[in-house]
């Protein structure tokens, strides 16, 4: 960071985040001003030819929006320092802005981001890709050596990263000292200690900006990319089985992602804007596209450094949070907690990160938490499908309704029609399964929300696209009605005596227990029948009062649920689990989804002592 | 016209129009069926390689409408011959297939369509589209001769025309003996003599494709298309100064105008569907591209032969319209109705083709018909700039924020920003006017929602894109928050003393009169100060009774209005008319636009007898 003389930051600052709106006189003089500049050098951003075509890229919507609404809250959020920060759109697009040109006089071209759900991380993900840089997103839960791996493959020349998860840079650090490192301390100081890094360098790169002909906005990437074929971020995939890989996203299929997840989202609030809740890590995929969605409507983005139900139904219950997203697990938890209560306007919930039950789509419907139900991979820059709700639904039985929205659905707004093939054909051969509702393949996709590949690794790209579709891994039925339900990951499926048991639909029928909170099935060898399953279950807990987590004060045992399950009318006798376990809390991804290796594991070796309830 | 058996007729009727949906099992074997022979001819819909690329195009939305949600009323239609048609999103969806079978089988590439806002208007845009060729909208309120030199210019090879508008074709078809031309009678029948040429072309369409292996939408250009930025359609300019201009619309355009179109107008209504009320003819700029929008969402068209003023308040009163668009002109008409009453629920009107008043988006707030301001040309797809409300101006006296509502304000979510270049420089040099309010330039455009040309007119194509923008014509002024506001178009202006006077501003400020319905100024040669503004009015009617056109039981005099503009505190000195003239009814061209043209007619050969008031 270079040093710059306490007055000049003050004067900045006070530029930055101004103390009180200015009149529009004073708007007139600093817009006369800079457009006096831009007629000096009559440079227009780069156009493509011919006028009619520009290249689609989501990071204009940030530009735009402040434009149009400078004083709107754009963020808001609690600080690592406990304080609650509100950044009007001017300042967050300042902020980007800063770091674009910090990262341009630097040359900066490749730049990770490892933080949770934080102001500086919307700044990163705007400031980078205007200075036609690339985004590389890091899952904050992975050990060191992972984040070392990721940061290394993507050959960033830069890291931001918030002071809570430095330490999980060091063996990167060690490795390549040469690695610009930007630290935000993520508070709501504009000067003095608690300033830190990561505002110096906004700071800088609007001196930059300043001393190189405040050409502000006009000459970074955002009203337009050379190609919008580019690569705009590389996310990178949770990688349960393997080392993650990279995943290429597009300008283009970031901007078409985005724009469908503001019309199925509805986060276009008629008469007002959207408050959404970041409950949803924005490493992951990066954030399904909705730090763009909501920029592009005006929205608020409340930020939350980790998920805290008290907190999460505190915002709920008095920020006015109009949408928020999150796996079904959150959701889970989410309905569960103590605090939890029927809210008195809807929010909209896009859920997916893996297959909700029925049973939870009753929950929170009645919560006034109304379901969105969304279904991708990071590979499809999150959602790719959803499961429409049909007005008509609302006449059916509330099990057979909350039973159709559980479905994966049909192909978003912007993406083409996912499709369910054939899983035992050769590589690439294409045949579509019935559509009667029996019949299990590959759900597989295509068109603008499919990433371009895996980076740096071509066999891996051609394998995802075999055939010429995007090859999800998931296996699910076709309805006739078109609607697609996933069954299962590919490697979850389990083959009893014959008969394909779907882990999910079992965990789906599990949950309807009323002691029931959470169930998690994998398949465990079997001498007779190849495989059988088994269950893994948390339970409620008793009341009300202790938090939304499993806990075990409960005396329900495994033998009774097995019992249960039997003359459950929609399990068949082959799918009842052999085996049931009761434990504390089952392993998650950092993204909710339940890590089925490692219940594998604990099958083959024994559940660990700490999991076990008692 | 092939002719068919009466019995295949009826039998593919009965499948066109099903009596009840069908059973989820027959939807099975349906859907079976065509699986299997999509197996057996194995050839996906031509994909663009690589398979994360797919061409953009919006005539997917019908074909997605109609797999996810057919029984949805796709189409709300009272039928030339009075009855109410209602068709579900599956019907519409076969009737487009089979007209595009229709067209593919008998080589069609190019087709005009002559029709109000009928059901045979809507399948005929995605028809014609899915078939391949392109579709010529044309002004069904031309002349005989403009209409043929339309088509002619457009070298359609098949023209669908309303029976009502039939006779406007002659010259037309004496021209051209060899063009098909299909008839729609545009009645409630499936079969019988109500029964016209456009539906069996339909069915000669099914029947074409059932022949040929059903392969349904799979085979034609509706997922994907060759190139997005072919094109899809020719819409003419109105041409109030010279012959009409082919404005040339491509997919991706059209797409990405039509996405902007569900998010600012927000057609994805929370918890339900639009139903969209078809005031706006469209022939016009194609619907402002929402035959596609409401397609997208799934919602209702709710189509209208004839703007009707009491069947639009009985509509929007019983049959729960959500949104419409509609010209300031027919706003002004239809607030002043005598059936208009305050609705209990909020309609979205999407208001644009000229300026309209503060005054208006008053009258029309109280009614709860909310304004969503936008400002646009044919080249532009329609709208590509939105007058955006902020929440702060509740807080502003009533006049200021109704006049802020009336700016054109900025660029679409899709667009990118419009521009204010002075008119003074040479041509194709862009300099930007101050951002002020008070200097005035013209307003230009660049990006995705410009049009790609005017269809065989190089010349004209250069000069509407001289210097790399889209010159719209318009002249306006820049607000210092970046918002635009419309003064005039260039040749609408009245320099009077060497003093800019806007006709625009001018009639805004004359509605204000208490008995004034409707006001336009142009300019009349003066020997002293050049030119000066003469005002033309019509007046409203007494009590409330009479209907909502321009009546004359007033007896407001000119020289009343001339005493009273006088002393308005916002009409300077020199904009107060010399002249003020009461007549009947203004002028009108078929969007709306008062015809300035007509009126300096007036001024210059005197007011036509029948205009004149008593």
């Amino acid at each position: 960071m270079s040093s710059s003389a306490p007055s000049r930051l003050r004067s900045l600052l006070n530029h930055l985040l101004p103390p009180s709106p200015p009149s529009p006189h004073e708007q007139e003089q600093q817009q006369g001003q800079s457009r006096d500049q831009q007629q000096q050098s009559p440079q227009p951003p780069p156009q493509p030819t011919p006028p009619h075509l520009s290249h689609l890229s989501p990071t204009f919507f940030l530009e735009r929006a402040a434009a149009i609404e400078p004083r709107a809250e754009a963020v808001y959020h609690v600080t690592a320092n406990g304080a609650v920060l509100r950044r009007s759109y001017r300042e967050l697009a300042d902020r980007a802005r800063g770091l674009a040109y910090y990262l341009r006089k630097r040359g900066l071209r490749r730049v990770g981001i490892l933080a949770p759900n934080t102001p500086a991380f919307l700044e990163t993900v705007y400031g980078v890709v205007a200075a036609g840089a690339v985004l590389v997103p890091v899952n904050y839960r992975l050990k060191e050596v992972d984040v070392r791996y990721i940061l290394e493959f993507a050959e960033v020349d830069c890291v931001v990263v918030d002071g809570e998860f430095e330490g999980l840079l060091g063996g990167f650090r060690r490795a390549r000292p040469g690695v610009e490192v930007v630290v935000d301390l993520d508070t709501d100081a504009t000067e003095g200690e608690l300033c830190g890094p990561f505002d110096e360098a906004v700071l800088e790169g609007l001196l930059y900006d300043q001393e190189t002909g405040s050409k502000g906005w006009a000459d970074l990437v955002s009203q337009t990319v050379a190609n919008e074929d580019d690569m705009i971020a590389i996310p990178f995939t949770s990688g349960t089985t393997s080392k993650p890989k990279g995943v290429v996203y597009t300008h283009r299929g970031a901007y078409l992602a985005s724009l469908a997840n503001i019309v199925e989202s509805g986060l276009n609030v008629p008469d007002g804007r959207c408050k959404y809740l970041w409950t949803l890590p924005m490493f992951h995929a990066v954030g399904w596209t909705f730090p763009w969605s909501v920029c592009a409507v005006r929205g608020t983005h409340v930020c939350l450094r980790k998920i805290d139900y008290p907190l999460i139904w505190k915002l709920l219950k008095e920020e006015g949070i109009t949408h928020f997203n999150a796996a079904p697990t959150v959701n889970t938890l989410l309905c569960a907690h103590a605090d939890a209560e029927v809210l008195p306007r809807p929010v909209r919930v896009t859920v997916a990160a893996s297959p909700p039950t029925a049973h939870l789509f009753e929950q929170m419907t009645n919560l006034n938490l109304l379901p969105v139900h969304v279904y991708g991979l990071t590979e499809t820059y999150g959602p790719i499908t959803r499961g429409y709700m049909l007005p008509e639904w609302d006449q059916l039985p509330k099990n057979e309704k909350y039973g159709n929205m559980a479905r994966q659905g049909h192909g978003f707004l912007t993406a083409l029609p996912a499709r369910i093939i054939k899983p035992d054909q050769p590589e690439g051969v294409l045949v579509d399964v019935a559509k009667n509702g029996k019949e299990i393949g590959e759900i597989v996709f295509s068109g603008n929300i499919c990433c371009k590949g895996y980076y740096k690794d071509a066999e891996a790209t051609r394998k995802l696209f075999a055939g010429g579709v995007l090859h999800s891994g998931d296996l699910a039925v076709w309805h006739p009605d078109g609607s697609i339900q996933i069954q299962d990951r590919a490697k979850d499926i389990i083959i009893s005596g014959g008969e394909n048991i779907s882990s999910v639909a079992l965990e789906s029928m599990l949950v309807e227990h009323p002691a029931i909170l959470e169930a998690g099935v994998v398949a465990v060898p079997d001498s007779h029948w190849g495989e059988r399953p088994k269950a893994y279950i948390t339970v409620k807990v008793k009341g009300k009062g202790g938090g939304g987590g499993g806990g075990a004060q409960t005396d329900l045992r495994g033998a009774e649920v097995i019992e249960w399950a039997r003359t459950h009318s929609a399990i068949s006798k082959f799918m009842v689990p052999r085996e049931v376990e009761i434990v504390r809390e089952l392993p998650k991804t950092s993204t909710g989804k339940i890590k089925k290796n490692e219940l594998r594991e604990w099958a083959k070796k024994g559940t660990p002592r700490e999991a076990l309830v008692g």
